[in-house]
C-alpha cells in the first residue's frame, strides 16, 4: 500500500527524473563534443577555464598539488549559488504558503503580526516585521510536528508550489552551470556539500534528486529538535527553538561541526558566504574559491552591494584581493537554468 | 617541510598501518576459507547468522526487504562497541594527561578540585566531584585552543598513550569483530557512522585510520567553536561550553541533525545507546539492532545493569523483548583484539 507520503515523494521523484532524463536525451542529440566538455553550459574563458584548472591539479597524481580523494570537499552555497533566489528566499514562499494553509486552524492570525501581513499579501508591513517577523513566520510553520511529518509537508509543496515570475516549480529554478560543476567534481572523487542559511530540514527532502548530494551532506541552519516516546512509537519533535545559524560566522562552525575537514573548494554568491570562502582559502595547498555574480538581469536578476537578499559587498573586494574566481552570470554562462 | 602536526600524524598513520598490514599478512596465512568469510572472529551461531542474514536480506535485489544503496546507514556507537571502555572512558585518560600537562601554566589547580586529585592520583576524590568535576576537567582541557591545535594534541597523546592494564596504545584496543562487521557493511555498500557520547573532535582525528570511517561520518558531543581573525588567519576557536550532548535521546537527535536519515543497522553496548536502537527499530521495514553485552572477564571486562561505565539494564530488557541480537564476547568473539 502507498501512504500518502510515499506517493508524494514518488510524485516528486518522477518530476524530477524526467528534468534529469530530459538532460540526457539532450546532451546525446548534441553528441560527441559536449560529451567530453564537463562544462557544457559554460562559455569559455578564464572563469571556466579557472575551474578546469584547479580540478586538474589536486587531481594529477605527478602534481605537487595532488589531493587524496578523501580530502576532496567542496562545499556549495544553495540560496543564489545552485538555485535562485529573488524575488525572496523560496523557504520564505514556502513560510508564507504554510501560513496561509495553517491559518483556518489559527483564527487568531487574522489580527497578529506578522501573520496578518501574509494573510492580506501586505509585503510592504511584513518587510516591516523585520528579521524577527520572519522567525515568528518560520517557528509557526516549520516546528510543532515531527521530522517525518515536515518532511512530506516541505515534498507536498514543492510539488504545487510555483515561482511567482518564471511559473517554474522552484526544484526547476537550479541553475544549469552548477550542477554542471557538481557533477564535474564528483566524477573527479570530489565529496559535495551543501552549506548553506536555509533550513536544513527544509533541503534534505529533495537535495539529493535534485542536486546528487545526499541527506548527509547538507549543513544548514536548524531548529532544537526532541526524542520522544508518543504512545509506542519514537518520535523527533521539531520545536520553536533555534539550534544553529548557518550563515556567515556560522559556516565555518557548521562545516567543522558536520564535515570536520576544511574544504579545498567553496562556491558562495553573497558575503553570507564570505567566512566559509575565508576559512577554506586558509588551508595548505591548493584552494578553489568561487562567487556566482547575479549580473544578468535579463536571464536572471542583477543585485550585489545594494541587495537586501544575497547582498555581494565586502566578498567582492576580498574575491578581488584574494584572485577568487568570480563568475558573470552573463557572461560566464551559456545557460542559465536547464529549462532554458 | 614537515610540520610538527604533519610529523605526528604520519607517526600515527605509521602505526596504524602497521596495524592493518599485520592483519592481511595474517588472512593472507591462514588462507582461502579465511578470505570467503566476511567475519572470522565471530563463532558461528545465531549471532553471526542474525548479521549475515539482515546483510543477505537488504542487498538481495530480488528481496522484499531490498533496501537501496543509499539508505544503507549503520551507525555504531565508539566507547564500549568498537573500543574497550574499562576501567574509564579513554577520553578521561586524556583529559587527565593533558592536566598533568598543563599543570605547570596553573599552579592554582595544585588547590583546586577537581584538579588537585588528579594531579594527586587520586581517584576516590576524583569519583565524587561528579559529572560535574569530570565537565570542568573536560573544559579546563578541550578547549581555549584552535580546532587545529587540538587535533595535534588528541594524534600526539594517541602515539605515547598506554592503556592501563593491557599496556597497548588505546587505539590498538578496538574489537577485531566489529572491524570485520564494519568492513563487511562497507563491502555491501553501507556508509557507516560513529555515533558516540564521546567528543566528536577527539574522534575525529584517528577514526579513518583505525575504523575507516572518515571524519564527516563520526557524530559524537560536543562543545561550542567560534569563527575569528587572528592577524590575518581565519580560526576556530574552541570554547569553554557544551554545544551538545550526544547520549541517550541526545543520540537519535544526533543521528538526525548530522545524518538527516534514520539508520536500518544500529549497534552499541549500553543504556546510552537504546534511545539510538529504538529510534532505528521504529522504522519501516527490516532493521537490524545489536547490542555488545561485555561478559568476557578474561579477555576483556565482565559488566552490565550495575556498572557506572557502559551500564546496560533497560536496554538488555528492550533487546529481549524486541528480538534484537545481543552479542555475547565470551561465546559468540573468538578472538577480541586484533593483537591476541
Amino acid at each position: 500500500m502507498m501512504t500518502k507520503k510515499s506517493f508524494v515523494v514518488a510524485a516528486v521523484l518522477v518530476v524530477l527524473l524526467g528534468m534529469a532524463l530530459g538532460c540526457c536525451s539532450k546532451c546525446e542529440q548534441e553528441g560527441v563534443v559536449v560529451e567530453t566538455d564537463p562544462l557544457p553550459s559554460w562559455n569559455e574563458g578564464a572563469t571556466k577555464q579557472s575551474i578546469v584548472d584547479f580540478v586538474t591539479r589536486v587531481t594529477d597524481e605527478g602534481s605537487p598539488d595532488f589531493v587524496p580523494a578523501p580530502e576532496r570537499i567542496a562545499t556549495f552555497d544553495n540560496d543564489g549559488t545552485l538555485w535562485a533566489e529573488q524575488p525572496m528566499y523560496f523557504q520564505l514562499f514556502f513560510a508564507i504558503d504554510r501560513v496561509k494553509a495553517m491559518a483556518g486552524d489559527h483564527p487568531e492570525w487574522k489580527d497578529e503580526q506578522p501573520f496578518k501581513a501574509v494573510l492580506e499579501g501586505d509585503m510592504e508591513a511584513l518587510a516591516t516585521a523585520g528579521e524577527h517577523g520572519l522567525l515568528e513566520l518560520v517557528m509557526a510553520t516549520h516546528a510543532g510536528m515531527t521530522t517525518e511529518e515536515f518532511e512530506a509537508i516541505v515534498l507536498e509543496w514543492l510539488v504545487t508550489a510555483k515561482h511567482p515570475t518564471t511559473g517554474r516549480a522552484f526544484t526547476e529554478m537550479v541553475f544549469q552551470p552548477m550542477l554542471e560543476v557538481l557533477n564535474y567534481l564528483r566524477a573527479n572523487d570530489f565529496k559535495t556539500f551543501i552549506v548553506s542559511g536555509g533550513g536544513i530540514e527544509f533541503m534534505r527532502p529533495w537535495t539529493e534528486a535534485v542536486y546528487g548530494i545526499p541527506p548527509e551532506q547538507v549543513v544548514g541552519s536548524s531548529i532544537k529538535t526532541k526524542f520522544e516516546i508518543r504512545g509506542e512509537t519514537p518520535v523527533l519533535i521539531r520545536l520553536p527553538e533555534i539550534n544553529f545559524i548557518d550563515d556567515n560566522v556560522g559556516k565555518p562552525v557548521g562545516i567543522n561541526s558536520h564535515i570536520g575537514r576544511r574544504p579545498i573548494a567553496a562556491f558562495g554568491n553573497s558575503d553570507g558566504d564570505l567566512q566559509m570562502l575565508q576559512w577554506t582559502a586558509a588551508g595548505d595547498g591548493v584552494r578553489f574559491m568561487l562567487y556566482v555574480h547575479h549580473d544578468d538581469s535579463e536571464r536572471e536578476w542583477a543585485y550585489d552591494r545594494d541587495s537586501h537578499i544575497g547582498r555581494l559587498d565586502k566578498g567582492l573586494e576580498e574575491a578581488e584581493a584574494g584572485g577568487w574566481t568570480v563568475v558573470s552570470m552573463k557572461d560566464d554562462w551559456a545557460q542559465v537554468f536547464a529549462w532554458e
